[in-house]
């Protein structure tokens, strides 16, 4: 991502105490990004706009991938024919409509889709079938007991992924999902406003490198934990989930159906494990 | 919001440097919740869901009605006729999904509630015609220059919010918006697992207690704000917006665009103004 397209200048008053004063600051970019799939459906081809999200501008076909893939709307790279920004839009719409177009022979579950969207009443609503439409679209199991790393290496991570952060040394205002591999290496880091883009995002670029499924690495993530960064992770085969907040009750449940190690609260020199400490040395 | 259903236990292994040790504590709770709404179309009542988000169990009717509002579904609270938990679905889902009866003669619009899922072209994915938007279905404009407060006063208001906090106390897991009138008394406060949620939850509330539109307010927010939360700001008439964290560009944007204050990176004595310093002293 080019810190030019993530960030704006702004004026601003800054306040401190009984002081005031004038400022330039940077400022985090967001914008709505349209996500635009097309498929060949009983031999027509069909355009669909399957989603709308606020996002940072910058690694776009990566979310639109991550996307697709963590929501099981496909299920490998190989499917996709194409991605491109659409040109037939409006002036100042460029570079916020994204389509998707899939080969032939692919076939889009639109009521997967819409499940996404509108609940029906067998989705289910209550954290037991959730957590059991998540195991079934799960794109494999995460490997037991791999990777097993040294304790140490957890407190680590968080160093080398503010290292590696661009935007948000200027702007303070962006999430990010950092993997590393077993050994403490960083593989890929993304940024984003919203945290979920962040690690469709990483995960578009996993998918497009023929990384997937993630076996053997450790993902970092820096705000809370909630049940979708753990649906997503599960989905791409990640076996370590560290994030540097809070996890939810159902992010917790959901990772040891997993199998995962899910891990929170990593500041400084400590952090809780929430469960799969099997992976610890 | 009790803490009972909010908060579960959790065992885990504490990590402090070399030394390790099983812990119990406590983690917030996440739950899906489906809301429903049931309206009168051409003589017949229907029933659609509309909605399924993640949230923490609590004021699960406050968040229902604030979504409603804020997603300018209904306009006002006389169009309610009932609001309650569906009792015909499994016994696991109980609690997990809400019905809003709407009154007969409440039209509803369905165009807008797909507009909130599937966009269309017409839609705009730009941020000008997002901003557009918003305001077309602002509730009404925020008087301008009201309130006038003492910049001091902005200083306190994150003390006054942290104290009336009671679950993130012991998670660190919730977010929490509090609503402050303009000498600075805390009105209204609502946590949860999302910041959105915590806003509809006290938007729905001060719905329900005729305060809305909320001139002569002030409104905290724990996290970064983005055009999410601006535009249900905005939606409630609130003058004042801080933030604890950074916002985005699109946030300071439609701020500038409907006369809000907009303060963020709340932290100590000092904080930053990026619009509408008219109403500080």
């Amino acid at each position: 991502m080019s810190i030019s397209s993530s960030v704006v200048n702004a004026k601003l008053l800054k306040v401190k105490g009984l002081e005031k004063g004038d400022h330039d600051d940077l400022l985090v970019v967001e914008e709505p990004l349209e996500i635009q799939i097309i498929y060949l459906k009983d031999s027509e081809w069909v355009r669909k706009s399957i989603s709308v999200t606020m996002r940072t501008p910058g690694n776009d076909f990566e979310l639109a991938l991550g996307f697709l893939f963590t929501e099981s709307i496909i299920t490998n790279f190989d499917q996709v024919k194409n991605i491109a920004y659409c040109t037939n839009v409006k002036p100042e719409e460029e570079g916020n409509v994204v389509k998707v177009e899939m080969k032939e022979g692919v076939e889009i579950d639109i009521k997967k889709l819409e499940r996404y969207f509108y609940t029906s009443s067998s989705c289910g609503v209550c954290g037991k079938s959730t957590i059991d439409a998540v195991m079934t679209n799960a794109c494999q199991p995460v490997i037991p007991n791999k990777p097993v790393v040294d304790p140490k290496l957890i407190i680590e991570l968080s160093d080398r992924l503010k290292k590696a952060q661009t935007v948000f040394k200027y702007t303070g205002g962006l999430h990010a999902s950092g993997l590393f591999s077993s050994d403490g290496e960083l593989m890929l880091m993304r940024e984003d406003i919203g945290r979920h883009n962040a690690l469709d995002k990483l995960i578009g670029a996993s998918l497009h490198q023929g990384l997937v499924p993630l076996e053997d690495t450790i993902l970092l993530v820096s705000g809370r934990v909630g049940f979708e960064l753990v649906q997503k992770s599960i989905r791409a085969g990640i076996p370590m989930l560290v994030a540097v907040g809070a996890p939810s009750s159902l992010a917790v449940q959901l990772a040891k159906e997993a199998g995962m190690t899910l891990i929170g609260f990593l500041r400084g020199d400590h952090y809780n494990v929430y469960c799969g400490r099997e992976r610890l040395k």
